[in-house]
Parts: structure tokens; C-alpha cells; sequence
């Protein structure tokens, strides 16, 4: 296969020669056995389209839109499209808010004492509280108690009261455009109830209202839960600072015991590094045969750890985002994979057995075939759990070496990671003054969030994303990035200060003056609820409306239903959004019209849509270009 | 179009043909353009076989369980189909609970004196009260406001605290099982987060795991919201009594101005009928140049109205399921269409401008393509909403009839419909025993649920449904039907006491005795909680656990997603269940073997899938006669 059509990394690829030489089913091959466009197995073009539908014992039906081919309950082409694009939306709501709901949980227990953490960000909590209007008199734990009850008790507002954390943190312009739309949300619970009911067949068919919906959805899905989720981590974990992380997949070394949380939620990688940083866990992995023991963070659950945690020898570095999770796991170096919640491959059981890892789920959300034992997380048992999972990874490592020769010789490179709006505000001097001053001067042009995955549909992983990012600081324009795209620009090195010599001169002279990349490393997908309240802030320091700000969103390899709901939120947020690959949108064509034109009239977003990087910057740079214009800068 | 492919009814066939002649889109038509087998239009065999994936942006993909071909993360084609079956279940639990939120937030208006409505049952207030454990001192509104305190408490659970409902009102039998298989539910929103969250791409990929999870928010969704919706409505609304019914198109009278409620929850239907009920508003018909005004019960709505409501001149009948629809949309006598949570097709607008009625969403998970006026049910305002509406119909019955001719001498019959099991016990004399004895002689041999929606897959509206009912009575198997298959029922003739006929003699001598049909009209889908309960009794009476009963559910003609989430709380409940169409999971062979086969050894329950009748009887009646062997007797 075709080294770009693999990836954009060079470990990655030689991992797959490994992989192929092992026999192994792998994303790469599966996806070429989809076919991508050739008989006999070229993709579904109904599928492709969104042109279809199996909720019912009517169908399956598929549509045309142009004959006015309906399925057999009367639901249009466009109606299908949207009511899946808004299934797909649930799903990511309702997992974002399953991490939310676990990071609270968490924050209650850790309040009363009973956890392995700790409030370690005693003033951070006292202004969120003080935010969202929580007493803050008392001690910490209160006050963390006071928030718990106050969150979960707007959680489960019905969908008709609006939300109050929606109310307070989200800028009055937006408000008023959403109370006119009639999406401002109310509690997500009922919120993703009313959604999820509304695609119900025979419920609602209207592609308009549908994408209403959606949006609605995804205010309440980027208040209540990604920000709530971002700042109560911080409370917990510690606010993301800058500073220097190794990265890539040569942070597996064979001679370690190394244990690799995985998913979304940090909390028992947090756990298990606070134990591997002890005398006596590195003892015990000596004692096994090894020269260490170390928690190598992985995919989103490392994100969200290597934002906040400094790298030493127990907590050693990032391997990559999730296209790198066959690879990492057929390098021969991993003792214990620890599912959570999220991105964790079910062909991962193949892996455990071939290359003599322990694969162990450690949420209720996951399962893998004929994989019986499980220790789900709870957060008064993390301690133990924690201990028991390095056990198991210790005991393992006895064993693993029957399981082949381990891949050697793997590249390690530095990234600056810990990007959050604190830190930038430090890093700027503790005003967003500098920013606003490069900004208005055009230094730099306009700021980019990059919220992204990574997917094989158009490119090998990452090659897309590392395009349209080199594109974008290439014309002065700061990126900020997010997700899994944001694991692509640290492993292929554009988190690191060299990268400025990618950036055009004026932003490359910015950033060399604030001592920052061009692209900012700025945390995991659910931040993007973070980078809301982020623009929030910039909106009313510059008192401009965000539809009116030189920004844009972009999505150049996003792959599942988080992303999908990130990018319809960015529309109800008024944002210009770029996203690849094309969605499953394209049979219907007033729905194509609706996101890609007519938005701009009803919340001051749109959607674009491009696989070429040039021209997909082109679009945004224009889009930046006009904005600063209507700004007289 | 054969009248057999088209209904069992005469009254739908005589209107298909009318809409045909009136060039008019509708249900059948559409069927047949999707296809029946032949190209080129024939249904897409991997959705049919339901392996296919279209969730992330690396598919859509196609999966092949024979030649292990997955999908581009790594799913088999079992993880593919009983994802999207749970998918589904969510659908389906998610809207049934959006009705059970509705009829709280109304009890909770209720006590508080702001509705229309009253409490008519204190008594089921505070038995019900009585059996949660709720304090039954004070007055109706006080304990009614308890309740809803107590339930909604519940519901918000977290899905890692066992629900309260379900310790207190399920099986002690089954709830033992369930621990044992770690399903026993938490609160229904946490439940419904679990099952979407593990639905993500690259999370939930084990059909089992999966599987279980599906039986986990059945329960869940099975007590807490049907059994506490159906209860509270009971409260509201009054519990079943047996009483006639006109049934069938033939109570739509073109000279009168005609109200239909439709869709699941009856609050503005009752609301409607306590308006009409009074001389000020059959005179405002009559001022119009209408005899009169009638509400005129449909679906599900209907269902829910009719059980509880005697028939008058005011409240004048019911018009069929949901096939129906367009058929009775189609009569020219319609004033105004009001379409609630449920099952309302996307083509009525095109129906509303062509027969001249009026078409409004009154809740806001009804959409229509261009239709914007709507008129979202509140409890509070329900009193003047059912005004407004009552006023609209009244309106628009001048101008209807420059809308053509409509149909005339359509037929009208009668059933006996409202059976509950307060009043199943009050037709025995106050005791289950006469039922029990009459079983245990063998008289009757067994009692099926027939739970079920009505589709066009294999046959005409309700021919499936009739003709295994018809076999089951036949063989002397007592039925309890539900949904739209009770719709299907009624409309046939089955819940009339001249059905006897069709019924064995044993059967038929002990309905005689009785003074009831041997089709038992026992609610809506929503009232399979109902159902469950009254097992639950049955099986606590006799000392027998309930997948030891000589019992059966059924699901003839199942076509939605509430639908197959009763299917899944079946089988958790360890019933035999027949189900047709074959769903989609044919191409996920391990799955097909556990719903068919393993389940037995898991919950007790089974699936069994047969197109033709009188094979599905058979399987059933086996079933019956193994139990009844079992049993001794």
C-alpha cells in the first residue's frame, strides 16, 4: 500500500509493514476491502448519499430526491439525511455527557474524601462556582459539593426550562439569536430525550426542524457537558500549562512494563501514573525483569493527560491518535491496554492474543468479544483498581516476551502541548491583549480551531489534516488544535516551536515574540466547549458578535459522532465550518442547501465542504478576509 | 393492487381506492416502489440482512460474517446489527419516556389545580403510592405531588444506582436473574446514555454485550416509564372499564365538524372531548352549518382515549392504526388533524392541502415539512389549547367542502374495548381464580400478549395480525392485544362477543361464562408495563415463575422502535416472543442463534420468527403445552 495512503507518519507506516507481515486484520486493509469506488465492492452509493433508512419493518427504503422518491411512511430524501445526521448527534452528546457525568461523580466523591485526588485547582473552582453563581464561601470541598448538585440538577431540567448553565456562560448575542430560533436548550437529559424521539419514524420528517434540533442539542451538549467536563477535570487533574511532552510511538520501549489507558476518561490513568511515580511500583516492575514501569498515554484518555501532567520517567510520553491503535498494539511493547469509554478498536481481543498484551475494558460502555473480565471505574475503588491494573500489566510483562520480537528503533519527538485559555492568557502577558493587538494589526490574520479526528475516507492518517494545517499558518493564521487532529499535529510535529518556520512571517514573528508554535496545542475534542468559552470571552472583550470574528472552525479528518455534533454546534455558534470528508448528506439536497448556504441567515454559520487542503483554506481565508473587512481591520 | 396486499378491511381498501383516483402519494404505493424482490428496485440486501454500518466517516461499510469481512474499525456484522437494534430500542424507550414526562409534568398540574383535568382514580393513586413505598396520608394532590416526586427521582438516577421502581414493582424471581446478569437498570436517563454511549463507533462492538444491554433499558423503560405513564394516566383519565365502541372509517360523518387527536398521548384528545361534551360547542358546529362536533379517536391516541372513555355523540369513535391514516385523512371529512408524539406520516401536509383540513403539531417533536403554526401541548394551558383547537376544526369546516367529495356509507362496527386488569379482575368476580382454574383444567391453554403495529412487509394492513389471532383463539389460547394490533382487532370484528365463534369450544364456553370476547382489547403498546405487571401478579398467585407460565408474547405485524424495545423486554422477562417480519439480523448469524436459541439459558426467554400463521401458532402453542407439562397440568 501506498506509504501516504497509510499515513502521515513514518512509525505508523513502518508498524504496518509489521502488521502485514504478521497476518493481522488491520484498518488500513479493511478499509481498502470496502473498496473505495471500484466493483464489486464500491461503496453504497444510497449509503453515501444518506439516501436510505432501516429504522422500520417498512423498509429498507432509499430515496430520491429528485424523483420525489420517498420511503415507504412518506419521509423525504432530505428527511432521512438529517434525522441520522441527528442520531449520530445523540450519540455524541450522549457519550460527551457519559464523561461528564463520571467526571462529577468523581468531583463529588473526591469532594467527601474518598478518592485517590485531590482539588487541585482550589481557585479555578471558586470562579466557575462563582460563574455560574454558586456560593463560594466555605471549604473547598463544599463548594465542590455545592457545584456537583448545582450541574446535575440543571442536567435534569426537563428540555421545556431552559438551562441555567446555558443561561450564564453562553454570550448574550447567541442567546438571543437561539430564544428566537427556539433552540435554547433546556436540561440534556431532555434535550437528547426529545431528540432521540423525534427521530422516531412517523415523528419528525422535516429536515428543517431536524437541524434545529441538532443544534439545539448541540448548545446544551457544548455548556453542560464539554465545559463542565473541561473545568471540573481542571479542578481535579490541574489547568493545562505549556510545557514538553514526547511523542510518537517510539515512546513504547520493550524493556518496560508499560501500561496504556485508553478512551476518554482520564481518571485511572491519572490514578495509575500517581502510583508508577512511587519508589515501590518501579521496584516491583524491576523485580519482574523490567527497567521500569511507565504510563504511556494513548489516543484521547493520554490528551486529556498529557494537557495536564508533565512527562518523567513513569509518565513517559503519546503515542498517537486512533488510527495508531493497531500499530501501537502490534509493537510488541504493551503490557496492559485499559479501555474507557471511547476509541478503543474491537478488534483489539486479535491484538491482546497475538502480541501478549492484557486488554482489559474499565467502563461499562465497553466490551470486546470474548473478553469476560472487566473492572469497571469507580471512583471510590480507583485506588485499588488502579493498583490491580498495574499489577496485571506487571504480570504480564513476564509473559509478553513469548509473543515475538518487539518492534525497535521507533521515532520519539517533542511537543509542546497545555494549551488552555489560563495558560494563553499567561503566556500573553495575563491580558488577551497581544492577541487581539496581532489580530487587529493582521499579523495574524484570523485564528482557526482545528477540532478533528482521523479517518482513511480520502487520505492515509493524518496527510489531510497536516496539509490544511500547514496551509493555514502558511497565510498567518493561528491554529488551534483539538482532538484526535490534535494528537496529527504533535506526532507529525507541528506543536513543536520549529514548526514556525512553516508560518508566514508575520505569525512566525508573533509567535516567536510570545515563545508558542503556530499551532496550539489545546486539548482533546471536549474542549471544544472550552474553545466556546474561549471565543465568549474574546466576543465580549472586543465587543464584537462571534458570528463577526475572524475565526473558523475546521474538521479535516473528523470521523464519528462526537465530531458530528462539534460541527453542528459551530453552526448554531455562528461559525464558518470547514469539514471533510463529504458527509452522508449528498441525496439531499435542500438539507445540502440549508448547511452549506441558508445557515448563514439563520445562525450566521455554514458549512464547507472540500477535500483539496488548498482550496479548503481558500475558502476559510476568504471567509476570515471578509470578516475583517466588516470589521475595518 | 390486490385488496389483500392492501388491508384486511373493506373500509381501506374502498379508500385506496379513492386516493388513487385522487393521483395521491400513499403508503401502499410506496411500498410497492421500493420493491417486493425484483430489480431494480429490490431492497439492499446487507440492510435487509442488517450488515451494514453508515455511522462514522469511514463507511458506509458492508460486512460479511462468513468470510469475517468487518468494518473499517474492526465490528463483525453481529456487532453491526444489534447495534443498530439497540439503536433502535433507545428510539423506542426514549419516546415512550418522553410521554411518561409529559403525564407527570400533567399529574403535577393537575394537583396543583392548573389543568383541565382532575384525579378521577384516587384510589390507584394511593394503591400505587401505597405499593412504591410513597406516604399515602394527605390529600389526593398532596400524595399525587409525592408521586411525581418519587418517580422522577428515579428516573434521574444514575445508571450505576438500581432503580427504586423496579426493586418494588418487578418479579423477585426475575430480578434476581437480571442482578446475576448485571442488567438490573439504574434510572431510565442514565440508562437510555448507557445503551446510546455504547453504541459509538469503536466503543460497544460485542453483539452479546450489546444484546444485554438492550434487555437492561427494556427493563428499565418497561417500569418505569409504561407502568408509571399507564398508572398515572389510569389516575388521571380513569382506568379501563369494558364498554362498546364504534369502530372503523364509518365514524367519520362528513356533516359533522371532526376532531382527531392523533398519535400517543391523549392529553388535548380528553381535553377536547370535555369541551365538546358541553351544548356551547356543538352549538358553535351548528352555527358553522355542521350537525354537530365530534372528536374522533385514532392510533394510539385513540387507543388510550377509548379504553377509558365511554362512547357518546360528543366522543363519537375510533377509526383504525396507523395504516389507516391516509385513508382516513383521505374521507373529506376530516376538520383537524393534531398530531402529537407519535406516528403521524410526513405526507400529511399533502393531504392537508388536498382534502381541505387543518393540520397541527401539538408537540414539539411533531414536525412537518412547511407547515409552521403549532401549538405545543401544556398542561397549564391545555384548557385553551383545546379551545383554540376546537375553534380551528369549527373553521375549517365552511371551507372543507370546496375539497371535494367525501366518501360516503363507510362502515361502522362495534367492540368491546377497556379491558385492565383491575377490570379483568372485576369481570372474574374479584379474583384471579376463575382465570387460574380455567387455565389449569385447560380450558384455556394459554394466554398470549399479542403486542404489535401493523406493516406492509409481507402482507395487507392487519391480515398477518388477524389471521394468527383468529389461529390462536381457535386452539383455545386466550389473547390480550395491544397497540396498533389491538387497532387491527377492533376494526376486524375480534373484540366483539360474537367472536366466540371463531374461538374452541373450551375457550368460547368460558368467555360466554364471562360475558367477554376471546380477544381481550387490553391498551396501547404502551400498556406492555401494564401487562408485565399483571404477570407479575399471576406468577406471585401461583407460586410459578414467569418463564414457567403457558404464556406467549406476540408481535405480528411489529413495524417501529417501541416496538422492538417490547420485543427486547420479552425476552428480559423470559417470554416465548413471536415476532414478524423477520428483523433485520438475519446477516449476523451468532446474534440470530442467541435471540433464537441461547436466550433460553440466559433470561428463559426466546425468539421465534415465522412468516406464515399457522406455523407461528404452532410454535407457540408448543410452547404452551412444554410449560403446561412442566407445570403438571
Amino acid at each position: 500500500m501506498d506509504k501516504e495512503r497509510i499515513s502521515y507518519h513514518e512509525s505508523v507506516q513502518k508498524m504496518y509493514e509489521r502488521i502485514k507481515k504478521d497476518n493481522m486484520t488491520n484498518v488500513w486493509d479493511r478499509y481498502e476491502a470496502q473498496g473505495i469506488g471500484g466493483v464489486p465492492d464500491r461503496r453504497c452509493t444510497f449509503c453515501m448519499a444518506g439516501a436510505r433508512c432501516d429504522l422500520c419493518s417498512n423498509g429498507p427504503c432509499r430515496s430520491d430526491a429528485a424523483k420525489d422518491k420517498r420511503g415507504v411512511c412518506g419521509i423525504t430524501a432530505d428527511g432521512m439525511a438529517m434525522r441520522m445526521m441527528l442520531l449520530r448527534n445523540v450519540m455524541g452528546a450522549s457519550t460527551y455527557h457519559y464523561h461528564t457525568d463520571q467526571t462529577i461523580r468523581t468531583l463529588r466523591e473526591t469532594a467527601k474524601g474518598k478518592t485517590p485526588y485531590s482539588i487541585r485547582e482550589p481557585e479555578k473552582l471558586r470562579t466557575f462556582a462563582g460563574r455560574l453563581g454558586i456560593e463560594t464561601l466555605g471549604s473547598d470541598s463544599e463548594i465542590a459539593l455545592y457545584l456537583c448538585e448545582f450541574v446535575e440538577k440543571d442536567f435534569n431540567r426537563p428540555a421545556y426550562e431552559p438551562s441555567r448553565i446555558v443561561e450564564i456562560l453562553a454570550p448574550p448575542e447567541r442567546k438571543k439569536r437561539w430564544e428566537e430560533l427556539d433552540i435554547f436548550p433546556g436540561g440534556i437529559y431532555g434535550e437528547m430525550m426529545l431528540s432521540t424521539s423525534s427521530c422516531l419514524t412517523n415523528v419528525d420528517g422535516y429536515y428543517a426542524s431536524l437541524a434545529l434540533k441538532a443544534m439545539r442539542l448541540g448548545i446544551a451538549m457544548a455548556y453542560q457537558s464539554q465545559i463542565v467536563n473541561e473545568y471540573c477535570q481542571d479542578i481535579l487533574f490541574g489547568i493545562p500549562k505549556p510545557h514538553t511532552m514526547r511523542v510518537d510511538l517510539g515512546v513504547l520501549d520493550p524493556e518496560y512494563v508499560n501500561v496504556l489507558p485508553n478512551g476518554h476518561e482520564p481518571f485511572l490513568g491519572f490514578a495509575m501514573v500517581q502510583l508508577a511515580r512511587k519508589p515501590e511500583w518501579q521496584e516491583k516492575a524491576k523485580a519482574a525483569g523490567a527497567k521500569g514501569l511507565r504510563v504511556i498515554a494513548s489516543i484521547e484518555t493520554g490528551q486529556e493527560m498529557i494537557q495536564r501532567w508533565e512527562e518523567d520517567d513513569a509518565f513517559y510520553g503519546f503515542t498517537g491518535n486512533w488510527i495508531s491503535q493497531e500499530a501501537v498494539l502490534a509493537s510488541g511493547s504493551v503490557d496492559l491496554f485499559a479501555a474507557d469509554m471511547n476509541c478503543s478498536l474491537p478488534v483489539a481481543p486479535l491484538y491482546a492474543e497475538k502480541y501478549g498484551f492484557k486488554l482489559m475494558p474499565v467502563s461499562e460502555l465497553i466490551a470486546f468479544e470474548d473478553i469476560t473480565e472487566r473492572l469497571n471505574y469507580n471512583p471510590v475503588e480507583a485506588g485499588r483498581q488502579a493498583a490491580k491494573l498495574l499489577n496485571m500489566a506487571v504480570e504480564n510483562f513476564k509473559n509478553r516476551k513469548n509473543s515475538g520480537e518487539p518492534v525497535l528503533n521507533l521515532p520519539v519527538k517533542e511537543a509542546v502541548v497545555g494549551f488552555s485559555t489560563e495558560s494563553i492568557l499567561d503566556a500573553l502577558g495575563g491580558t488577551l491583549d497581544p492577541l487581539l493587538d496581532a489580530i487587529k494589526s493582521g499579523a495574524i490574520k484570523g485564528v482557526v480551531g482545528m477540532v478533528s479526528c482521523t479517518t482513511l475516507r480520502d487520505y492515509g492518517q493524518d496527510v489531510h489534516s497536516v496539509a490544511v494545517v500547514k496551509e493555514l499558518i502558511k497565510r498567518n493564521i493561528l491554529v488551534l488544535s483539538l482532538g484526535c487532529g490534535n494528537g496529527a499535529m504533535q506526532v507529525a510535529g507541528l506543536c513543536s516551536p520549529e514548526t514556525r518556520e512553516f508560518a508566514g512571517d508575520s505569525l512566525k514573528a508573533v509567535c516567536e515574540a510570545l515563545g508558542v508554535p503556530p499551532v496550539l496545542s489545546y486539548g482533546t475534542c471536549t474542549d471544544t466547549g472550552r474553545l466556546a468559552d474561549f471565543l465568549g470571552a474574546i466576543s465580549a472583550v472586543m465587543g464584537v458578535p462571534i458570528p463577526d470574528l475572524p475565526i473558523a472552525a475546521a474538521a479535516p479528518e473528523y470521523m464519528e459522532q462526537k465530531a458530528t455534533i462539534d460541527a453542528i454546534f459551530a453552526l448554531a455558534l455562528g461559525l464558518y465550518t470547514y469539514v471533510n470528508p463529504v458527509p452522508t448528506v449528498t441525496g439531499a439536497p435542500d438539507l445540502v442547501k440549508l448547511l452549506t448556504e441558508d445557515c448563514r441567515e439563520v445562525t450566521g454559520g455554514v458549512l464547507n465542504v472540500e477535500k483539496d487542503a488548498v482550496k479548503a483554506v481558500d475558502g476559510i481565508e476568504q471567509h476570515i478576509m471578509e470578516k475583517r473587512k466588516k470589521l475595518g481591520i
